[in-house]
């Protein structure tokens, strides 16, 4: 059998936990089977990495940045690899460059292109464990490039992809995937499966577990992912096609703070505004989420919409260079302190019931509900920041 | 004019060192030329990951020792071009595979064997500073190695060869090549000039300004070097292949404490006991330097030699390994307090009484001397490590 595990930051993040990790691959290795490990940096390395570069540049060059991120999982896999050594089992670690992690050139949020699995085979041929770093890639001028947050994710379901392996383990400081998130909502419950679209949907909207890229990776090469602790030995959440749902309605409460609204007022109402508003932040890779447009006053209208607090400042500065330009408009309003709070679950496609009661949930503990944005199998609300806890309770207790 | 600049990692130990580097660099680039800087880890950034690593495993394999060494340079190289774009000059930086610097195999120790300028030149035509990291290389198995000590120097060298640079300039926290290391001996002087053959002979005799492979591969390809300090403007020493001696005796006293004596007592005095001896050294990638072999009694022979004190433990674990089979002898005997103490001078081949006025200033400071090393250029002392700088002092008085 041939088995991806992927670990991330805080699962390395000193000497005793790599030998914990080290000691759980070894396990698996010695019943016969093949392990590759993908890992991310070690706990709060990356920070550091990012205040050392804005220390010297606080806007530093995107490709260089990722130049100093890639030291990271360098570092960790080949940590890892002198763990197992001394635990008497061989490794080898191997980076982008080495394992040819081919992706787009979009520096920080790059895309994986493409990938040779020829060395990996080689290496567990000769019956090593393989150390594979997570989150990073090669561009195709030999430029490093990261994928962005949870990148590792994606890179553990690609390789399990690329190599047609029989299980990719996502190991996490949490026991699976929660019906909310248990540090916030009490009742919170862990599933035993979920779907990719659900898991796609909670991914997206802060759950925090799993990167929504990995999932629609995974949903697309059909990879089943198990998400599980690698604190504990317990079984996990199984994340594949179709779930027995047996009756349930949702399958998760989510939130996310890091989220920013911004409202371009006072808009031209004619045709090719919004796509001209979205071109730009899309040019610059900022990702928008739930989008709102109204009619203004005089023939104007206005649009709202979400982004990820890390990309506030840059959409902002963004649209301010087209004001006399392509997007003439009165004013940007900017709210930083709102969350998002979400429900997801395959079984409110046929409950149309499912939002009325969400809202019910927070009308009675008195939350205002500033924008709403729906999906087949999710309904996502705008809220003040302040009251994201008790909004998930609220409604986590409402169905469950 | 191209030049290639290398700094070590004292000079880029912080951001205030960091961006004087850029700036020195900078100077030079808008003057119109085209500069390349190689650098080394930061600081002691080298020694941070020695002992993470050690921490794990007292004995790391070589191959992960060198993929956890390569992240140091990687780190300088992009905190460099972060700091040069703030200061408004477009930096790029480039790793061992992204300038393909090949080398042999040799964990710890290789050997570049070809590189591939392709990368540099472009980066250099549309204008940028490129900065690449020191010390490191890939192997033909794409696995990451490293150059052992002084390492960057002889990527400056390397890189200044292939693009057949006009200057190649290696940046010291010293102002150039002293007569001895002006921290042990007052009355030292710094040269204007120093031949390649005496600058290989103080560098392997640890004065410690320049590396020799680097200074080896800077005479095999005719690279002119300039050793100065990154603090002052002072001119440096310029390292070439005739230096005008105007009947200077010698050009430098050097020491070195990086080294331990091992005798090998009551070998077989048989043919090819010598050559087993430090083949299995070789082996092991472990340099000898002093060799004194003489009779020992009953028929046997006794062999001592030099090495280095990192090398110390390995080498005596490798003769232990091999003392019941084909190194048989009766005793394996250390000592760690040595020093070696040696005068540099092409003045000396024609000067035969060289050696002996040495001899007499050690004599007369009351100094032991335990071997005896000479070359045509060079007359090497091994002595207690305590009296080094009083050897110093008294040998270089007795020359200048």
């Amino acid at each position: 059998m041939l088995i991806v595990k992927k670990f991330g930051g805080t699962s390395v993040a000193d000497k005793e936990r790599i030998f914990n990790v080290a000691r759980r691959c070894i396990e698996d290795y010695k019943k016969g089977n093949d392990v590759v490990v993908v890992l991310s940096a070690m706990g709060k390395f990356t920070d550091v990495l990012v205040s050392q570069a804005k220390d010297i540049n606080p806007n530093p060059p995107k490709r260089e940045m990722d130049m100093l991120y890639t030291i990271g999982e360098q570092q960790s896999v080949a940590l890892m690899a002198m763990a197992m050594d001394s635990l008497g089992v061989p490794a080898v670690s191997l980076n982008a460059f080495q394992v040819k992690m081919h992706t787009t050139s979009a520096y920080g949020n790059a895309r994986l292109t493409k990938m040779d699995t020829e060395r990996i085979r080689n290496e567990l041929d000769s019956r090593k464990i393989v150390l594979v770093t997570g989150f990073q890639g090669v561009d195709k001028s030999d430029n490093y490039t990261t994928l962005g947050r949870g990148g590792s994710d994606t890179t553990a379901v690609a390789l399990a992809a690329a190599l047609h392996a029989d299980a990719c383990e996502i190991y996490t400081d949490v026991e699976g995937v929660y019906t909310a998130d248990p540090r916030y909502v009490k009742n919170a419950k862990k599933l035993d499966a979920i779907t990719y679209d659900e898991m796609l949907d909670l991914a997206s909207l802060g759950a925090g577990v799993l990167h929504n890229r990995s999932v629609e990776m995974a949903k697309r090469y059909g990879v089943q992912l198990v998400v599980r602790s690698s604190l504990s030995l317990a079984e996990g959440t199984v994340v594949k096609e179709a779930v027995d749902m047996e009756g349930m309605l949702i399958s998760g409460v989510a939130s996310d703070k890091n989220t920013a609204r911004i409202a371009v007022i006072g808009l031209e109402d004619q045709p090719g505004v919004a796509f001209k508003l979205f071109d730009h932040l899309a040019r610059h890779n900022i990702n928008v989420d739930i989008i709102l447009q109204s009619v203004g006053r005089d023939g104007t209208k206005d649009i709202s919409f979400t982004v990820a607090r890390d990309d506030l400042e840059e959409a902002v500065a963004t649209i301010e260079r087209h004001r006399n330009t392509s997007l003439k408009c009165d004013k940007v309003d900017v709210e930083e302190n709102v969350a998002k709070v979400s429900i997801v679950g395959a079984g409110m496609m046929t409950n149309p019931g499912v939002a009325a009661n969400m809202f019910a949930a927070l009308y009675d503990a008195g939350i205002n509900i500033k924008m709403i944005s729906t999906s087949e199998i999710r309904v996502t609300v705008l809220i003040d920041a302040q009251y994201t806890e008790k909004a998930m309770n609220a409604v986590h207790d409402k169905f469950f």
